[in-house]
């Protein structure tokens, strides 16, 4: 049997993933404030020298966690959020995307909490926002051509707030009464993007 | 001039809210998690024996805190939120509230990333949003006296919802942009509660 080797862009690659992941556990488990390089590069395997080699620091290492969240969530628009009518949206998928995933919520959570007191992790997230409002916004003129720019920008941004709120409401309310909720909240979504 | 003297129960609970002041500076420079009995106690200017006579443990401290939010934002309810009718609710006070408050905000999301941790926390928050929730339902009827209850609570919980992703919106978004979005909020909340 025969190994192909990696080349060394390719096991670099590699490398910063596995940091990604290990970083991931970290946050998820002590906050981002509690976890060091130090703990970062234990999780990882590697000495606090190596992992230095591929980020300079926490916040490259946050950077690069937003940035696959980002993509993930980007993928999804994509793939499910406007293939049909924008308010036949699946409300149920759009509620329980946090209630599935505990991890991403906590790590999301955590990446805010920190964004309240660390304006270079606030500027990461404001990025990520800003790219996912504007692909957003593009796939809208699909579905409703004569919608002004304005007008879609508002409600893009409208539906990312509802969408995002659904991160902090799952931690707390029984899903029974969100489940009474989102009758509501489908005349809502139905409200911002009308039958066309 | 005489000095009037304070009983033990005036000083224990001049203690309490001093210990709750200095958690509430030390959860949102450090976070709940980085946070320890030790620090509360150095912050408060007291020995940490003399701290745990007031409070067995942090999450006693944070259920003091989310206690004090609660009541704050009770008497917000009370005397703004439902003195008009529902939809001419003040939009603006109800996005700026995160905007202009950077330490309540700060001290919201640190709760909400340590519940997604830790139960005992996030069974905290939900008791007090619980709370909340009944007090704001039981003072809709007197607008909409012919609202069935399920209806009352689904439109209390989505309020509630969409109120709460300010959180997260206000550290992100640019407030041109969030000020552009306030129209269509609105008509959102004239969907959710009509004019009777």
């Amino acid at each position: 049997m025969t190994t192909q080797r990696l080349t060394k862009k390719d096991r670099d690659e590699l490398r910063r993933a596995e940091i990604v992941a290990a970083a991931r556990k970290c946050v998820v488990y002590n906050g981002f404030h509690a976890t060091s390089m130090s703990e970062i590069a234990r999780t990882a395997r590697m000495s606090v020298g190596h992992l230095y080699r591929y980020f300079e620091n926490k916040e490259s290492i946050i950077n690069a966690i937003v940035e696959m969240i980002t993509i993930e969530h980007l993928d999804w628009i994509a793939s499910t959020a406007f293939k049909k009518n924008i308010a036949e949206f699946h409300i149920q998928r759009f509620t329980e995307r946090f209630v599935e995933n505990h991890e991403e919520r906590a790590l999301l959570l955590e990446m805010h909490a920190e964004a309240a007191r660390n304006p270079d992790v606030a500027k990461i997230l404001a990025d990520a926002d800003k790219l996912f409002r504007k692909v957003a916004a593009s796939t809208v003129p699909k579905i409703y051509p004569d919608m002004a720019e304005e007008d879609i920008i508002a409600r893009v941004e409208l539906m990312a707030t509802i969408s995002e709120s659904f991160l902090l409401r799952s931690l707390k309310a029984p899903e029974a009464e969100a489940a009474r909720m989102n009758k509501l909240l489908e005349g809502v979504i139905g409200y911002i993007w009308p039958k066309n």
